[in-house]
C-alpha cells in the first residue's frame, strides 16, 4: 500500500507509537485481503453484506464503549467528549449505516434479526470488558484501532493507485472513510487520545496499554476475516 | 401543599407506587423546608447559591449516570434514550445551570473550584453505585425521585396559593420546573420507568427497587437540608 | 446420553426451566461430539491438551467473575457466596488445573505463555460483561450452562453404558465431574440460582434470562468446537 | 502524637508520598479527637457502640471493594491478592467484628437493622465508585487511607505515652490495630500498593491519585467524627 502520507498521525503520538510497536498485527489488520478485494472490487456481494450486517451490531456496542467512556469521564470535557461520540453514533452512524444497508438490499428487518457472529462478540464485549477493568485510557486504547484504523484504511485506499473506484461498487465505503468528514473525526481522535494519555500517566503504561491495542487490533483483522469466510 | 392535579403521574405508574410506599420519605423530600422557603421567598441567598452550586457537581455525576444507562442499554431505543438523557444534560442543562449561576453572581471559576459537599458525593455516588451494581431498572429506579420528583415539586409549587411569584428572587426556579417543558421530561420519564420496568419484571422486584427508591428520595431531601444549613 | 436420572435438577428451578427452554442449544453442548470422544476414549490428546491449556485461561476469567458477584452482592449471605466461589477457583481448582497440566505434559510456563483463543475470550468477555451490564441474577444466569453444565456432563458421562473408563486416559476428567463433589459443587448451584432469582423477579425476567443462557450455552459448544478443531 | 517510628512506611513508597502530600488531611484523619478520646479512655460508650455499628456496614462494601479488586485484576497473582483480602474481610474480619461487637452489648439483630449513616454511604460509595471508574491502581489507593492508615494509627496510638491502656475500655481496638498481626497486614499494603503502582504508571498519574487519597482520607476523617457526633 502508500507509504506515509500528510494523513499520517505526528510521529511522537501515543497511537503512532502503539501502532509501530504492533506493526505486524497493524499490517494485518489495515492490510487485510479483505480490504484490496474491496479496493479492486473484486469482494463477494455475500461478504461484504455479511461485513455489513455485523458491523450494525458492532456499532450498537461501541455506542455503549461511548457511554461508559461518559461514565469514567472526569471532568466535564470528557463528558462531553464522551456524549458527542455516542451522539454521532446514534443520531448519526447508525442512521447511515441503515440506508447504506437498504442501497444493498439488507432492511431493517433483517439487521433486527440478525444473529451476532463470534467475531462481532469477541471484538465487542473485549473492548467493554477492557474498558471496564481499566481507566478511560485503556478505554479508548480498546477503541483506538477501529476510529483510527478505518481513518488510516480509507486514507490508503483512496491514495492506492491500485484501487479502483470507477465501476467499483465498493467506491462509496473507501470514499466515507478516505473523506474529509472522517480523516478530520480519525485526526481528533489521534489528538484526544493523547490528552487522555498524558493525564493517566501512558508513557510508564505503554506496555500494558501495547497488549489492549494488541489484541483489539488482532480482533479487527478477525473482523475482516469474517466477512471473507462469509463470501465463500 | 396542593392535592393530586392532572399532573400527577398515573395511579398504577411504577413511580407511583415507589412515591406511595415511601409516602413519608417523599414527603419530607418534596415539602421539605428549604422548598416552603423558595416558595414564599424567604430563603436565603446563600443557602440558594450553596445549592446552585452543589447542584452543578450534581449534574456532572447525573450526566455520568446516563452515560451508564447507554452502557447498560440491551437494545437501541434504550441507547437512543439514554443518549438523549446524556445530551440533553450536558448540552443544555449544564449550560442554563451556568447562565443562572451568573444572574445568582456565581462565576465559572466559583463553579469550578467548588469543593463537593458530602451529601452532594453521597447520593451521587450511591446512584452510580446502585446502577452499576444492578441493572439498568436499578438505575432509573435510583434517578428517578430527582427527575420525576423535581416535576412533582415544581407543579406543586407552582399550583399552591401560598406560593408567592411576584417580587419573589426563586420565581423562575419555580416556573422552570413547574413549566411545560419540564413538566414533558418528567412525565416521560414515568412512562420511561414504566417501560424499562415491563421488561424487568419490575412487580416481583418492587420491595428491593422500594429500598433504592427510599435511600434516593432520602438523599434528596439531605440535598435540600445542605443547601438550608449553608444559609445559617 | 443416558436419560433423566436422580442428579437432574429439580422439574421447577429455573434452571431446568432455562435449560429446557433452550433444548436443542443444550444438547449441542452436553452431546457435543468433543464429549463423546473424551467418553470412547478417542479424543484426540492435542485436542485435549488445547482444551486444558484454555480452560486454564478461562478459569482465570472466571474467577474475576466471582469477584464481581462479590461486588455485585447485597448482603453478607451473597457476599460470602461468592467470596467461596471465588475461593475454590484460586485456592484449589486452578492448582488441581495445574497438576493436571503436568499430567499432560504442560508445564507451567507452556500454560502462561499460551495465547488465548477467540472461543475463550468470547464466553469469558460475555460472562462478565452480561454480568456487568446486568444484577447478580444476569451473572449468575451467565455462568450456569459451566458450573451446572459440567456437573450434569459429568454424571451423565458416567451413568452412560457406552462411556468406557478402563483405559481410557480421559477417565480422571469424567470421574472428577461426575464424583460425588463436583456433582454437590452442581446442585448447590442450582439451588442458589433459585435463591438469587426468587430476589430478583426470575419468572417475570424469563426471555431476557433465556437470552443470556442460549448465548452462553452456544458459546460453550463452541468452546469444545475449539477443542476438536486444535486436534485435526 | 509519637514521631516517625519503626512501622513507618518507606520513605519513597508510594503511600508515604501520597500521606506527605496530604499531611494537613492525614493528621486531621489519624489525630481525630475520636482517637485521642479513645487512647485516653474519655470516649463516650455510645460514641464507640455508633462507630462499631457503622464499621460493621463498611465492613460489608469494604468486602465488594475487594471483590471488584479481583475482577479487575490482570493476572493469576493480582486475582489471588484480592481474593485474600475478600476472604480475610468475610471468614475473619467481620466475625472478630460481631463478638467484639457482642462484647459491648450490641447483638446481631441490632447490627442487622442498623440503617447506614451518610458518613459510611458517602464514604464507602466513593471508593466502590473512583474503583470502578478507575483502574486497579485508583481502587486500590482509594482503600490505602483506611487498611495502612489503621496499622499507622495503632502503632502510633500504642507508642504514644499519654495513651492509656490499663483500666482503658477501648485498649483492645489499640491494641488489635497496634498488634503485630494488624501491622503485618498494613506493611504487606504499603508493598502491594508500590508493586500495583509500578505496573500503573503510579509516577506520572500522581496528582490524579492524590486527588483520590486525600477525597478518602478526608472521608475516613468525618467517619470518626460521625461517632464523636453520636456520643453527644
Amino acid at each position: 500500500m502508500a507509504g506515509p502520507n500528510s494523513n499520517d498521525p505526528p510521529q511522537g503520538s501515543l497511537f503512532a507509537r502503539l501502532r509501530d510497536a504492533n506493526a505486524e498485527a497493524w499490517q494485518d489488520y489495515t492490510e487485510h485481503p479483505f480490504l484490496m478485494a474491496l479496493a479492486d472490487g473484486n469482494l463477494s456481494e455475500p461478504a461484504f453484506r455479511h461485513y455489513l450486517i455485523q458491523d450494525f451490531i458492532f456499532l450498537r456496542h461501541f455506542a455503549r464503549a461511548y457511554g461508559l467512556a461518559a461514565y469514567k469521564a472526569e471532568n466535564l470535557d470528557e463528558i462531553r467528549t464522551a456524549s458527542r461520540g455516542l451522539q454521532a453514533i446514534v443520531d448519526v452512524e447508525i442512521g447511515l449505516h441503515e440506508s447504506y444497508c437498504t442501497d444493498w438490499g439488507v432492511d431493517s428487518a433483517t439487521l433486527e434479526a440478525a444473529p451476532e457472529h463470534n467475531a462481532t462478540l469477541a471484538y465487542t464485549r473485549y473492548v467493554l470488558e477492557r474498558g471496564m477493568a481499566g481507566d478511560l485510557l485503556d478505554l479508548y486504547v480498546a477503541l483506538a484501532p477501529c476510529i483510527i484504523g478505518y481513518g488510516e484504511i480509507g486514507a490508503r485506499l483512496l491514495a492506492n493507485n491500485r484501487t479502483k473506484l470507477e465501476g467499483n461498487r465498493f467506491a462509496a465505503w473507501i470514499e466515507m472513510y478516505g473523506g474529509e468528514d472522517y480523516q478530520t473525526i480519525s485526526a481528533d481522535a489521534v489528538r484526544y487520545l493523547d490528552q487522555v494519555g498524558r493525564r493517566r500517566g501512558a508513557d510508564s503504561r505503554f506496555p500494558a496499554l501495547c497488549r489492549i491495542f494488541a489484541e483489539a487490533t488482532r480482533l479487527e483483522a478477525a473482523f475482516w476475516q469474517m466477512g471473507l469466510d462469509a463470501g465463500e
